[in-house]
């Protein structure tokens, strides 16, 4: 495997460049954009401009709005729910999260579900956008059905990320932004690529017997909720995904469990969907709708600091504060430029060909 | 093991009797014993009535103040801080949900952040408060710290449990109401006073080696994160604990992290408190305030109808609904009545003796 770096300014504007072929105006082509690149920065590659090409191979099936009219459909002074008229979630997510920032600075928080969109990217940019005007922020989406829930041997929820982030004060923010499932397919396609076994627990195959073979989800098996079996509380990642299918779809119209339309172009979505499009679920509350923010900042202050100098079991692994890694991967990568595996650059000059814009070099 | 099956009825009023005994109100001593007694119904055995004698014994020590003057300390339209006045948790959080039910009826949303409290029984309770009220319903509260963060020997989180719950149509709620540790300390008390050894992944001993002897937590051990290990995902059981914490109490103003005071009588709390007691967080949203209420009710039936019918690995284990089990209990309980097993008898029995009120029989 091979690394080429890029400046985080080429790759946006490439990136721009490919949002802009798809016909989505000049402030949705950058607002993608910049959702794509801040997950290369923070370090999750899987989530940035690798899936640039199957964004694409959606909008040419016509499964993507590249000019959507995304609107509010039904709202109280505090809940909102929107139609994304099929654009891209990197658009349509920003979208509402403004919404409930809007809502929260006037009535204290703000709450929007989202039907009828597309892939969000990393819920951590949504959720960071809420931090940024010191409040809390939250963001989930539902996703194509890769997990089973315990005892089943169907695939019926996605790997359904939930997003809560807080402003702290010296500090960076605390982000947590997780997968519901025990492992993300991210780690499972790097797994698959090096040949490796993968540990038991995440994944079962088609007859719901654990395996260690990462190539078993593509052979009908699913992944596994964390906590991995019954024993070890997997019915609890199935109940932490689950919540995630219901606030982002079933709250919002949109299509949910194992009707939530597949992320990759080659798989057809349901021919009997149950609403539409995916969901996501994105909330605002003003830390200062509930104590003053010095004090608030100042006792998250406490709190990162007492946990980062607890007691280690290996003196050479430090307890790791959520959102510490990605908050200094972007740190090193605004300086030194984002990593690239060779096959991610060749799948991006085959599709800048393909659209007639400037290839990576 | 013996069981002794009280009727509900009789349950209660015995109940009812310690919290008047203890000097609360009538209408306190009513609530208590509701939460205590849900509980019970409910099947989740290690929060009801066998914590009553706890509850005293925190009293007697002036923890638990009988008669608080509970108020909102801070709020914006729909938020608001409370401060419990040491009282009992199962008296403040209904309190507090209450206001996050108003605040919805006419914002769309609630929530309340609360410092200054005990226990507050199970998280299901409040949240159903909610569904009662055709709103989603969402409680949190920490907890004494016993969960070791990924990567650290010590113990600086509770089990800190998070409920979200839902209404449906034809079938009950839908209610995820889970610690965020692997496994539950009445699972372990379980081991504990059968001798057996439990599955490796719930417990580290002092110096943060996994184990399967359920004594390690009372030798300085700790329960582990949801996920058990970094490869099956503990840090992400240890964000949702963080995620809890921060809600529950960097927010209200509660004590956090290892600074949460224990629940038991003989230990003491920190000298050097960083806040008021533990705290909660609890929050309504109107489902109405999203879509049509029949709508979402129709669509979570058929989420539910669809996740009872899934394709099950073992004939004999189906898929269950979050939710459905308690609910099931809690159908046979009040109509058989509650078991108890002796050793939770002879202790309330012993408490009647001090308090001076009359026995189970």
């Amino acid at each position: 495997m091979t690394f080429y770096t890029f400046s985080e300014k080429n790759l946006r504007h490439f990136t721009e460049q490919v949002f802009l072929k798809m016909g989505c105006p000049g402030q949705d082509a950058q607002l993608a954009a910049d959702v794509l690149l801040r997950s290369d920065l923070r370090g999750i590659d899987s989530h940035g401009v690798a899936r640039l090409s199957g964004y694409v191979r959606l909008w040419e099936k016509k499964r993507i709005n590249a000019t959507p009219n995304v609107r509010i459909v039904h709202e109280t002074p505090t809940t909102a729910t929107i139609d994304g008229d099929a654009g891209l979630g990197l658009v349509v997510a920003p979208f509402a999260m403004k919404v409930a920032i809007e809502k929260a600075r006037t009535y204290g928080s703000g709450w929007v579900s989202v039907k009828n969109s597309n892939h969000f990217g990393i819920a951590g940019y949504h959720a960071l956008m809420a931090v940024e005007q010191d409040m809390v922020g939250i963001s989930m989406t539902n996703a194509s059905p890769l997990v089973a829930p315990t005892y089943s041997s169907e695939r019926l929820l996605g790997t359904n990320p939930m997003c809560y982030a807080f402003p702290a004060g010296a500090y960076p923010p605390v982000v947590v932004d997780m997968a519901t499932a025990a492992a993300a397919n991210g780690k499972l396609e790097i797994a698959q690529r090096s040949g490796q076994a993968i540990p038991g627990g995440w994944v079962q195959d088609s007859q719901g017997q654990t395996s260690t073979d990462p190539h078993q989800l593509k052979q009908g098996g699913s992944l596994l909720p964390l906590g991995s079996d019954k024993d070890h509380g997997s019915h609890k990642g199935y109940g932490l995904g689950a919540t995630v299918d219901i606030l982002s779809a079933v709250l919002s119209g949109a299509n949910y469990g194992p009707w939530v339309p597949p992320f990759v172009a080659f798989l057809e979505p349901s021919t009997h969907p149950v609403g539409e499009g995916i969901g996501h679920f994105l909330g605002a509350m003003r830390v200062d709708g509930f104590r003053p923010l010095e004090d608030f900042k100042s006792h998250m202050d406490n709190w990162i600091s007492r946990f980062k100098s607890a007691a280690t079991v290996d003196p050479d692994k430090k307890v790791v504060i959520p959102g510490e890694p990605e908050y200094a991967f972007e740190g090193e990568r605004i300086r030194e430029g984002i990593p690239l595996i060779d096959a991610v650059v060749k799948d991006l000059n085959e599709l800048a060909v393909k659209l007639g814009i400037e290839g990576l070099n």
